[in-house]
């Protein structure tokens, strides 16, 4: 398999979910600054032009909460999911699926609000309100958190890398994590993971 | 269970799919327009303040995508996923995240601007280029469809309603599905499966 990564992307959540289940992958760097996503080759492996994009020998999956399911559920022997309990992994996929369409999306207005207006100035209304976004965001999901060390309590699922990716954006949006103590020391307490470990330096963390 | 739901929206999606299923379960209508969402009794249920949640006995489960994939895991004799097939069940689940996280998105920038901007001149910008980029996510979509009736080809998945319910808001985004033929005749194949036609009147349609 090859996993299509950016440093400081989503795709990191996916990177660290590969080391994490043992997979035989390779991992190759998308220059999106360059607008390699853009170029004939890339949109024919993902016509959406983002990144994360991970090739299997049957095909390409893409989108981070799909990517991350994938993962779990092709290498069962990892435990990244409560695999035979539809609830559970409900419970598993509302927490991903609410990173990526609200809490990344709330991210986005920062650095692509370009997306949703042409106009600078609204583009720079939008980046205004990215922190107070952010701080909500967060604050919903630490009253959410669980005493216990991971996002579904006492299991390490593919919810907690995914979490550990968005938390470290949130310096460079204006928010303190410190803000959300429990939220903090689960960024800590993913960071010291030998997987995650081995991928921080491929993303210049 | 208790499907917590407003007409036109996404909560559409889940509502036709536990009707797919076979569920036994009580359709519970969430007045949006009149702040229902931001009482204490339904912050208590879904502390995000919006609808589909889908309360079951051992808890509520919340975000479309999710919703989607615990009813197909749960009623697996409706065959609305490939459960057993990790690498399908992740296609059938990135086509949902692409619809929850980029489509339904881009929609929202219409009339619910204001979450990422106080500025009533860029929410106009923002809504001004809600057409445009709707079109280009249906383009993406179009290009994608299988000449087989249903978004995963001759299966009907959980892709299929919720397809069907982003595209019924295509006419009031300023979008004319004509210029789709394969989403336009899916569309149309989908509103006349029984299930469907049972759950359209809840929803105004």
């Amino acid at each position: 398999m090859k996993l299509y990564y950016t440093p400081t992307t989503c795709a990191l959540a996916t990177h660290i979910a590969l080391e994490e289940a043992g997979a035989a992958y390779e991992a190759v760097k998308v220059d999106l600054a360059g607008g390699e996503q853009s170029t004939p080759a890339y949109l024919a492996l993902n016509p959406k032009g983002r990144v994360p994009a991970l090739a299997t020998e049957r095909g390409v999956i893409t989108e981070v909460p799909a990517i991350l399911a994938f993962i779990a559920q092709a290498y069962p022997a990892a435990g990244l999911a409560p695999l035979s309990d539809p609830f559970a992994f409900g419970l598993v996929q509302a927490f991903n699926a609410y990173l990526a369409s609200t809490v990344h999306v709330a991210h986005a207005h920062s650095r692509r609000a370009s997306r949703w207006s042409d106009d600078p100035a609204a583009q720079a209304s939008m980046k205004a309100k990215v922190a107070r976004n952010m701080g909500d965001c967060f604050q919903l999901i630490e009253k959410g958190m669980p005493e216990a060390p991971w996002v579904q309590g006492e299991s390490y699922t593919i919810c907690d890398p995914y979490l550990f990716t968005i938390s470290s954006w949130l310096e460079s949006d204006g928010v303190d994590i410190a803000r959300f103590p429990r939220v903090a020391a689960h960024f800590r307490r993913v960071a010291e993971r030998p997987a995650v470990r081995r991928v921080l330096p491929l993303h210049g963390m």
